[in-house]
């Protein structure tokens, strides 16, 4: 253990500390200062090596990865991050590994004010479980049981390039398909998600605001909120926002097809937010984005019924799987 | 993930609800209250699978002792229990186990009142990572760098019941030798440990004391404390409290041999707490913890010197190793 204990050396967090933190790494716990008026938002997620992001891919981008995908659960509730604690299991003391790691890790924490509370490194397979700590008003969360029948639904950002970059990644490793600049950007995007912090701040200046950050799939995880708030939901395919990226790649395929639907709507890992938001708000909304220059697209509208329906540009359904990405099935293709 | 996401359920917790959980498992994050005038404790242990716990260790055992060392964490600060988290990797869905574990994790975290505020699985080789919130005030922490020379050390209850179990389960799996009673006991003491809640609450109405649980053995432990503190320390090896099976285990090997302070007091996993108290206060606590009936032992002084020196009965300094269970090694003999 003794070398494991001292790569907890590369935690300690740069000067960049908040007065919050009352007590940092080195003790038995950590004390933290919430403040009064504020509820304690906290999340955690694993990620995995071959699961969570391929084999292969760099220690920095997993840093930032493993961060982001906890601040995009934050961005989700609508909370402001605060501080965060992280446990790697490491199958031997590789303190390169671990600097590097850091260097996707620490430039994302100090972009949000955030501060590494407690950090944990064991031998094992490598795998990364991060606890993230934020504030917000408890009455203004982004809470999934928000919805309403009526109300329209919107995504922040563009959707399917994460997706298109970890199939590029798994072909280039299986079948030896080049990676072309498209796929590039795809990869950076499956690789580097930008935690939509600020808009999740921006939604709690509304009212009754449902949301859930897109980690495994726009229908699936859109499924949370139906089920939270009893609703059900209308989407209209053609409207969701593709990169210009992804929506050139699907030009360039032989008879330049429309794009994949269904890749689209069930792949995860773009960390968008998915949310709800009444009609009535929906100008005031748009005017607060606009200005703080963040895209936002409405897709669709919460309905009454029990079901999720989607429909083409020609107003025909189309049967789409409300699953998600499977990340065994595909690591295991 | 749809398998793994259906074990989630098995994280719902019982009726026992906490006023100051105001959302729990099943949004983004958790929205949590903490008293207004105490500090949030917070701390992170993973345990993996043969490197923390044996491998064969059963399901409730495991639920048990991920949730008991976390507690243990907050013991040593003085913080009373809250809430957890729960990240487990599992190498298949199998919701048998999961049970299991709950039926060792639940009926501790019902017996602090701690409620489980996140639970996430993932697939991937064994290992638990458990995420665990108290509440403290501040100024009565027992933080480590509160010693100073001339603070006389005390352990609570007896050590090295664990590390003989641990030989025990090793030696019973690798050279067939059989587990008596006496081991019995001392495998329940390494699966089962009691995390010392109670002593560390009442820790804090006193003054200045430093303390740390002890997981990695006491000497690697203590000096934790000695460097947060810039101080030495004085064991006298004799006063080590020791169960009466495990003195018993002692007196029965051939030629009546004294207690090996080597493997005592480098064992980990007792978990007992290993604190200072300035002189002046040691009558008041004696007193608060016999009305408690909590077992304390004077086991050594804070020096002004760099080092920990270990004394046995005739007063002869003994070279004792300043290391402590080295987990991999353990495993790989």
């Amino acid at each position: 253990m003794a070398e494991f204990d001292l790569i907890n050396q590369y935690f300690k967090p740069p000067c960049s500390a908040r007065n919050d933190v009352l007590l940092g790494i080195g003790d038995d716990c950590a004390l933290l200062s919430v403040p009064p008026d504020k509820a304690l938002a906290v999340s955690t997620d694993t990620l995995i090596s071959g699961v969570h992001f391929p084999h292969g891919t760099m220690p920095e981008d997993i840093g930032y990865k493993a961060l982001a995908v906890n601040l995009s659960d934050l961005a989700a509730m609508g909370a402001e991050p605060a501080w965060a604690s992280l446990a790697i299991s490491l199958p031997t003391a590789d303190k390169r590994w671990v600097e590097q790691f850091m260097q996707g890790f620490n430039p994302l924490a100090a972009q949000y004010n955030l501060v590494l509370v407690g950090g944990d490194t064991t031998q094992g397979v490598l795998s990364i479980t991060v606890n993230i700590y934020g504030f917000v008003n408890e009455k203004k969360a982004l809470k999934r049981s928000n919805a309403s029948a009526g109300d329209l639904i919107f995504i922040t950002g563009t959707l399917g390039d994460a997706g298109a970059g970890l199939d590029a990644v798994l072909n280039a490793e299986r079948y030896n398909i080049p990676v072309d600049d498209t796929l590039r950007h795809c990869i950076n995007r499956l690789n580097r998600p930008e935690p939509r912090i600020r808009a999740g701040l921006l939604l709690t200046q509304l009212s009754q605001i449902a949301a859930i950050d897109i980690s495994d799939g726009l229908l699936v995880d859109l499924k949370h909120i139906c089920e939270a708030s009893q609703t059900g939901a209308i989407i209209h395919l053609d409207k969701i926002p593709l990169s210009d990226t992804l929506a050139g790649h699907y030009q360039k395929r032989p008879g330049g097809q429309q794009p994949d639907w269904q890749a689209i709507t069930c792949a995860g890992d773009d960390y968008e937010l998915c949310f709800s938001c009444p009609e009535y708000q929906v100008d005031e909304m748009n005017k607060v984005f606009e200005a703080q220059d963040i895209s936002l697209t409405q897709i669709g509208k919460m309905t009454s019924s029990n079901k999720i329906e989607c429909f083409d540009k020609a107003g025909i359904r189309q049967n789409l799987p409300l699953t998600g990405y499977t990340h065994f099935t595909h690591e295991k293709q």
